[in-house]
């Protein structure tokens, strides 16, 4: 790969750089303090998401028919209310393959430069986008704005940066020349242009809607596809936001803004399986839930699918330079954002030898599990930083699960070490929140979940030894999916069979890691995210097999022009 | 992507400098010519292949049952009666399964290098593979020689230095610092490996088995997976000596033989659906009928699939500098092994006005169509040329077809401009042999055929003008898939226009030529063979797409070592 500089503009030249040593590198401010933005813009953006409440979202000035989505803000309890453009697939597909023609034939640096200026003004748009994933996601102020604005636009210039590799890499005219039998030689002038797949559907999720999405979209866009952005029903506003946007800059670049779409469907009429079988459908980006992307899969036909699901991300606690370094960063994980992150640890893996430190402290596996809720509580208690942590819950289907997990503890199935109990939101009674439900339970039960349990809800499994947490927690990554996975120990040895292991099983593994960082960070440019390995889905962010099906090569070749 | 030379071997560092500069290269001499290799290699690999008749083929000393498949030469009409290891496929995937950890755990240097020793080997056991090829796909010597040794070598090659370009793009570890909050910042050191996906499924066709089989084999073969090669039933002993010879190679080199194995069905018990679905089945590479291609598709789930089917191949005749020239050009690939490869063109537009060369010659229609039929006879006429330029007939069922459209044509559907003959085969009456079928029709008759019809079986289209041909040909690419096409026309316009249109439509088109090379000739290193852009498939040989799925990355990172 040629990672150096294209003199294009600064923003692609240092992401290629970071992607081509994997070093820390952010385009977008992740804070978005006063302290760095002043007084006017937070306020500009917080009105911006207000004034969009009860209103219809015009993308266009289209005489269109609207429709209002099923969006409740997780925060106030309250419908937003918001009419968005009503679907209408034949129309929406039509529109996109007319509007393909003449950004396909743009170049290369046409299209990337538009991309640009895309993420440069969703970025603009920061504050605003931040209300808007807090009331549809559910997501903190600081997650939000971080989490899915700058490290999400990161990702998606990475996926802009790797398209411009992929694209770039080989010659766009050679001359050939052979001999073939007697006489003059044979020469040929051989050209070859890029040319799109077609219609690129993809589809977000409801709690971390733009972190895929952006990804998905530059990719498909770069690479000269049009868009239609297939939103969560309850998590609409973050993409139409920035599909007004994109839109927005495709207009002002020359471009037709169906180019990219946006496509609103409900519970009642739900549209993507329609989407996925459509066909005008090229390409499918997914992310969402294991058992519909599973049916995507299997129903993608030829069409590239690049899927982000889920699984049962797990930690090992076998021991710790520092134990209560260790402990703070699980559970400090563990609350981020309620777990609704596809990152999140689901089963913590405790041994009957309980947890050693450096210094020769021990702690026996009850007293392990007695930290980890002894945490959970200190955090809960405190308002002001649970809601920073935690956030709200998005769905009140996880209410449901959590009510479902304690039922079964009661009943006698699991060990109820800590129930799930809303924390007191410092924004008021409106707010959805529930901190994490801990179940414990013995290895040797066979009681171990067999898929993600979606939300904050926690397993805490004790086993034999350490040997046998890893065998099962690795095993249970490769059969049921896994994006990460967390092991703290401190022999060397133990960490090589668990980096083994978990390369085997294709669950990213992060060792030992303490401090501020979350432990389920995942840095744009640098870390694998989905590995492929495992049915957690194929969509790595990002490497060559997430850009490389999104264009193909039509190639013409004639006699040399004498 | 960075073609410079690896310092590994010579051969890798020559493909990856003619990948990157889309110029000519062969690794491998394409003449078997006793000029070039004496009198002793040609005569030693004969002998070779006749031993292998009528005995059991022997992969290894394993206590194996064996079976006779269902092999007859098309030059001799006789049964080759070689029996192969009957199919164990639970045994067969638990022994790719078991042979894979160590393979995939060598370094990329050492499994390429390997792999590089496979295609030598092979090489030299050329003149027994052109044998086998012969009798089995029915190629004449010249091609089974070139077409299923040097240049499917070359193929392979491709593909291998492709699997080495993107197995080396990225670094295998970095340092990653980032501030986050206050204190120190997060020091990570990060780690990745290439993960295999896992046991790869070759589908290889009957007529030109080894073309498409190596670059599969070698891309899955150098990133990791063991193969399972499913020979078609009919042309088992080309893939039966290669899989051998890439088994000895890899003993040699201290790893399993089973990382290459054979899975030898028949049309009794058909194996190939219970292949591509099998859950220990990670990739499929499939060759081969349309029909059975898009079952393979629909059903491959969420698994890497790389196809290529078949298409409409069409020639457009508009003018030519040189009318003889261009119409010896295109007779002379319309007979090339008797239009049994996936290039060969089928259909041929002749417009109301004929065609004019730059002297201001001019055939009527009529005279272009007899013009065709008069070169086919010529060739046809001439034994000894007729058995060099088409081969034999590799299946019945191609006669049954040519019989099946005759009839068409003497039912008054098609105007019978030529009638299918067996041409008269210097090695005697046992050969298959038949030259082209010539059928006319009107364009607007709507009798054009919508999928390809295999075998010597043309269809010349009358159409108004050159504009409607090109419609017409560029929408049946699209809708029904095309690998190639060809245009004569002396209007640089007008080339523009069918540049544009069969860009659009997916298939590689070839303008003007005239000469020695064979018009569908497509060369490794440099030519993109099928797009990704009709029903055709999706296998490019060979892009970055052809490789990147074949592999995954698995990611560790842990704190910095103080």
């Amino acid at each position: 790969m040629n990672f150096s500089p294209t003199g294009l503009d600064p923003l692609l030249d240092d992401a290629l750089k970071a992607i081509g040593t994997r070093s820390a590198f952010s385009g977008f401010k992740e804070s978005g303090s006063k302290r760095i933005h002043g007084e006017e813009k937070p306020a500009a953006g917080l009105a911006a998401f207000q004034a969009r409440l009860g209103e219809p979202f015009r993308l266009d000035d289209q005489p269109r028919d609207f429709k209002v989505a099923e969006e409740c803000s997780p925060f106030t309890g309250q419908p937003l209310n918001i009419a968005y453009p009503a679907p209408d697939l034949e129309g929406q597909f039509d529109a996109a393959e007319a509007a393909m023609t003449s950004w396909a034939n743009a170049s290369i640096e046409t299209r990337v430069r538009c991309c640009l200026e895309m993420l440069r003004r969703i970025d603009a748009h920061g504050f605003e986008m931040a209300h808007a994933i807090m009331h549809t996601a559910g997501q903190s102020f600081p997650m939000a704005y971080a989490g899915s604005g700058a490290n999400a636009l990161d990702r998606g210039l990475e996926a802009l940066a790797w398209s411009w590799l992929m694209m770039t890499a080989l010659p766009f005219d050679a001359q050939w020349e052979k001999q073939v039998g007697g006489g003059e030689p044979t020469q040929l002038h051989k050209q070859w242009r890029l040319m799109p797949k077609g219609s690129a559907v993809v589809f977000c999720c409801a709690s971390f809607p733009t972190w895929n999405g952006y990804p998905a979209i530059m990719a498909n866009l770069a690479c000269g596809n049009p868009v239609l952005i297939k939103p969560h029903p309850t998590a609409v506003l973050p993409m139409a936001i920035a599909a007004k946007v994109m839109r927005d800059t495709l207009s002002d670049a020359g471009f037709d803004p169906e180019l990219i779409q946006l496509v609103v469907d409900d519970s009642e009429i739900p549209l993507g399986k329609v989407l996925v079988e459509h066909p005008k459908t090229a390409i499918v980006d997914f992310t969402g839930s294991a058992l519909f992307g599973s049916w995507v899969e299997q129903h993608a036909g030829n069409r590239p699918c690049y899927t982000e699901t889920s699984g049962i991300n797990t930690v090992i606690l076998d021991g710790a330079a520092d134990l209560d370094a260790a402990l703070d960063a699980v559970v400090n994980t563990l609350c981020l954002f309620s777990s609704q992150m596809c990152t999140s640890p689901q089963t913590f893996y405790v041994t009957d030898q309980g947890m050693k430190d450096a210094s020769g402290r021990h702690l026996s596996a009850e007293e392990v599990e007695a930290a980890l809720v002894e945490r959970i509580n200190a955090l809960a208690s405190d308002g002001r930083r649970a809601a920073s942590v935690m956030g709200c819950i998005q769905s009140p289907t996880t209410q449901t699960l959590i009510d479902h997990w304690t039922q079964l503890a009661e009943a006698g199935q699991y060990r109820l070490l800590r129930k799930s109990e809303p924390y007191e939101h410092p924004d008021g009674d409106g707010a959805r929140t529930a901190t994490p439900l801990v179940l414990g339970l013995d290895l040797d039960s066979g009681q171990a979940p067999e898929e993600e349990i979606f939300g904050p809800i926690a397993f805490v499994v004790r086993a034999k030894d350490r040997d046998e947490a890893l065998v099962h927690a690795s095993k249970s990554a490769r059969e049921h999916g896994a994006i990460t996975a967390y092991v703290y120990t401190q022999d060397p040895q133990y960490q090589a069979q668990a980096i083994d292991a978990f390369a085997q099983a294709g669950a990213a593994l992060t060792c030992n890691l303490t401090g501020n960082m979350p432990l389920n960070f995942s840095a744009a440019y640098s870390d694998m995210h989905v590995s492929g390995l495992n049915p957690a889905g194929n969509a790595t962010l990002a490497d060559p097999a997430f850009i490389a099906g999104r264009f193909r090569y039509a190639q013409t070749r004639s006699p040399k022009p004498c």
